[in-house]
Formats: C-alpha cells, structure tokens, sequence
C-alpha cells in the first residue's frame, strides 16, 4: 500500500495522495548516500535497511482510517478492521519477498469507541498469526469534544527472503516478462462495504516460492492495492522501463466483466511481478494453488499502458483509486 | 511515552489510557515464550526483537494527535510539531540505552490541511538529525465530509548500547539507587501552549554516556514522559519493588514550585533510571552538562511513594496525566 483508497468508491478531485508522497520522496533521495546503512528508502513496498552487523530488514508502516478504508464499526466488524490494519502492512512485506517478524500498532479512537481492548486483542491475535507479534503500541482516546475518525497505524518489521534477498520495484529490465497473482477487481462489495478488502490473504507464501524458484530472475515486485493501471505505473517508474499488458489477459474476479475495472478498482492485494524473459514461471503456485498470469511485458518507454482488444493503446498509469470515500 | 497527554491540562474522567494499554499488554505475556525473537514485549519503553543473525533491536511507536500533544497548527509552528512527533519516539530509544537508526512516519490529515509536503520535509529533518532518517511514511487525506484532528504516528527502530544491551525498566532491585535527568515541571507554558514539551532535546547522549560509565550497574530506565509518580509507579511495578522517592531531592525547572508540580506535569522526557547501590554516579553529564540528580531508592514493596517536607507519605503512583486537552 502507498496511502490509496479503497476499491471504487468516488473521489473528491484534491491533489493526489500519491503526488504529494512523490514530493515527500524527492526530498530524500540522497538518504541512501548519506546513510550507508538505508538500503532502499521510500518508493518501494517497504524500506531496507541493514543493520550494524550487515543483515537487511524490511520496514514498513500503513493506515488504515474509519470512513476511507472501512465503513466503521460496527457495519464492519472489528475483526476485520483489524485483520485489515495488520493485513496490508504484510502485504508490502511479501511484496518484498520478506517474512514478517514484528509489529506496531498505535490507535487514535474516537471519543465513543468502547472497543479498544477488543480492537487490540484482534491485532495482536492476527499479527500472530502471521508470525509478526505486536510487540508495542499506542493509545490515544479523543476527548468528548474532539470528533474523528478510528485511525490505525501499524508497521511491521521483516526480514527479506536469505537467498534471494530484498525484492524492490526497481528491478525490472527491458524484455521482462510480467505476472501477476491471482485475479483482480470486484474487492469491495458497493452494497454491504465488506468484501475481498477486508479478508485478502497477505500473498507471503507465494512470493517466497516466487523467490525460492525463480532466485535472481525475480526481477522486481510490488503488492496491487491501488489498481493494477497505477501500481504498474510505478513499477515502471521506479524501474525506468514501460509496461505494456494485455488487457485480454487480465485474471478478472467473479462477476468482474471489463477489463478497466480489474485494472482500476484496486485493493487487490496480488503481487505485480517482473521475471527474465525465459524464466519458466509456474502458471500456479503448487502449495496454495494460486494462479500466476502472464499479463505483459516491460519495454522501453515510460509508463504503464494496457492493449485493448481493438489494439489501442490505453494508458493506464492514472487508473485505479488514490482517495476516496468508501 | 505510553500514550500520555501533555503537561498539565484538565483531564476528562474516563477509563484511562494506562489502564487500557495494562489490559491489551495482559494478552501479551506469553509473547517471548511463544516467539523466541521477542526478546521484550510490550511493557517497556521500547520492545526488543532479535534479528535471525541474533542482533537485538529496538522498536517504537508513538503518536502526536492535534488538541491533545500540541495545540492545532498554525498556533504551534509546523516544524515543532514535525519535531516533537519524532523526539518522543527518539526519546524512548534513549531510554533503553539506544542509538536511534531508522524511522516511518504516518500521517492523517485534516481536509482543510495544506501543509503536507512541509509537514514531512520537516520530519524527515529533525529524523535525520537524531540519526534515524524517515525512509518510509504513509499519508491520509481526511476528505472534505470528514472532520478529524491531525494524526501522526512515528515509529522508530534503534539498536541497543553494544556493550551494556538494552536497558529495561524491568532491571530495578532492592537498594538501587534511584536517579534523574535535568530537571521537572513547567514543561507546558500554559499561556501559549508551547513550551519543553516541543523543544525537549531527547536524552541520547546522557544516555550512552550511561551504558558506557555503569555498564551493568545500570539497572533500570526510562523516559519521564507522564509525570515523574506515575512513571516511577511503572518502573516499579515491572522490577517488582518500590520506589521511595524524596520531595526535597527532586530537581525543578525554573518557576516550578511545588514538587507535586515537578512530580505529576509530566513530558519532561527527562531519563528515570536505577543504579546499583554503590555505583559511582558523577552529578553531570561530562559531554552535555546535564545534572543527574539522586532522588530516591528502590526497596521491597510496591508502588511509587514520595517522602513530603513532614515525613509523610504520599503514594505517586496515581500522579501525572493520562490523558488531557493542551
């Protein structure tokens, strides 16, 4: 995740979320020159960072805010805010190919919330389950007359896959083939508010088969969660190549009918990845069964751009959500 | 910091925060049995996770939240915001004996907010200036239907003193001498709500200058963020003693009266810490000048208490704010 909204609710035209973290990332592009020990900094799913005796660890933190990423308690339950809130976080760790270790999680709730104890044991309770416990966090209870929303914030520390090492967008070469999991669109039933959003399954087992089987020609990989159109856009960005897909070889979820919806909708939470070109990449991940999709390829250019099925080329970098009201 | 309100506003009478963050902790105990890596879980003023390589590292979370820490900008500049969100995550690493090595930084946003890029250039700074660069960071844009207050939430990653290890506030035993930092109360200039509580100079140097003089002698420490009672209260209760602290000992700011003042105000970010008894603890910090003041001892019991002027005893332990408007 990088702060985008949820699946297809409609957006108020501000400036964009994603434009003003560009900002905040141009600010910081020397980090890794004046710190040795940063890695990769932002602009990939997590950051990493090495420690003083050399090993690498993923870093990572994500929101998760009532009204924008869940219709609040209690239209959704409190179990799935918090599987949420925990879920995203190691998305961005299995994006990297890492394993997740530990968690954070800090609340600011509003002065209604009677929850937060049952908030918390769901966090830790998920967090455990995987393998990231809740080592520490925050509590902030608005007071009677400050109004707001629930906002979760948990960050998870990882480790990247010992072989393979930290996968980062940047990764992708002219010629790669792309893939991705799964299938995308349809995360967020318009009518109840609940849906794939809310029960995604972090793909932490697929993308360490992805690096166990496909080591070094693991190019570049990022997590979709805000529309395969724009998440491509920045893999292509952060790579300096052009992702041309297919539109016909999009996996669509059930009931999922165009093509621009399972490009756009977002909060797919399926890893986008760039492998060598004649890498042989499985059509399906043996221990899960999963499905993997070749779905384009990257080539010189710029941008994310998707061939309709009368041949045109639609630029797809804009698509997907980047705020919105869910 | 455990998610206490700032120096010396009226509090709202609810359950408080300390209160709740005890109950979601109880769910915690069994966390280093069941996760081996979890060398400390929650209960200090940092969590201590080993790295598969077996290097311990700290981590943090803390939250800043408008009306509560700060009072809303542009009454409280933008940079002393930026700056305290990071100091009191910084300020924890320095209670455990640690060196601060990377931050993420989450915020939400009020609709009407325009300062974002400002915001975070500011704390990707004053984060490079203690050392842990921002090399990651999330951001919401409460939309125009939403009212909230500005959230931020920094978690920050360090690495213990390499020769002493993480300081725990669990270290404490019968006899230790009981020290503090600079000095207590008046953090909050009640007038203009700025203050110490913005401009505190987190305790890293005093700190290692600890780890390195005391070495093992150091026993217990931590930030005085809630006031100095409720958080000796807390360093008790994880050693299992009592804290038997002197009022006519406690070191207070200029303008600051009374020692239940310097006792109960709290955010003096001041370090709390228990040395053996017989230790040679010098008056100053040599590097930085820092007073380091003996107040008290640790004995059988439980509890914080403060020795009045007339002998009397007064349990501390219920001092401080848990939560407040600034």
């Amino acid at each position: 995740m990088t702060g985008g909204g949820p699946a297809g609710g409609p957006g108020v035209p501000r400036m964009r979320e994603s434009d003003l973290l560009s900002r905040i990332y141009a600010g910081s592009r020397d980090l890794e020159a004046a710190f040795p020990h940063v890695v990769a900094g932002p602009g990939h799913d997590c950051a990493v960072v090495a420690t003083p005796g050399g090993e690498c660890l993923l870093l990572k933190v994500d929101q998760l805010v009532a009204g924008r990423h869940f219709r609040p308690h209690p239209h959704t339950p409190l179990d799935l805010i918090a599987r949420k809130a925990i879920a995203r976080a190691v998305s961005d760790i299995a994006a990297c190919g890492g394993r997740p270790r530990a968690a954070l999680a800090a609340a600011t709730l509003p002065p209604d919330f009677g929850e937060a104890p049952g908030l918390f044991e769901a966090m830790a309770r998920w967090a455990r389950h995987w393998g990231c416990p809740l080592v520490g966090g925050d509590l902030v209870m608005l007071s009677a007359g400050q109004q707001g929303p629930l906002v979760l914030s948990v960050s998870v520390q990882g480790v990247p896959h010992a072989a393979r090492g930290p996968v980062l967008r940047s990764g992708a070469g002219r010629g790669d083939a792309v893939y991705v999991t799964g299938a995308l669109g349809g995360s967020l039933d318009r009518a109840t508010g609940l849906g794939h959003h809310l029960t995604f399954e972090p793909r932490l087992e697929e993308a360490r088969w992805l690096c166990d089987t496909l080591g070094d020609d693991l190019h570049a990989m990022m997590d979709v969660s805000d529309g395969l159109g724009r998440d491509g856009g920045r893999l292509a960005a952060a790579s300096g190549v052009r992702l041309r897909l297919e539109s016909g070889r999009l996996p669509r979820s059930p009931g999922v009918r165009e093509w621009r919806a399972a490009a756009s909708e977002g909060e797919d939470y399926e890893l986008l990845f760039a492998a060598a070109e004649g890498a042989r990449v499985p059509d399906r991940c043996p221990a899960t069964g999963t499905p993997i999709t070749l779905i384009g390829r990257a080539e010189a250019g710029t941008g994310c751009v998707i061939v309709a099925g009368d041949g045109t080329e639609v630029d797809a970098s804009g698509m997907g959500w980047d705020y919105a009201a869910i």
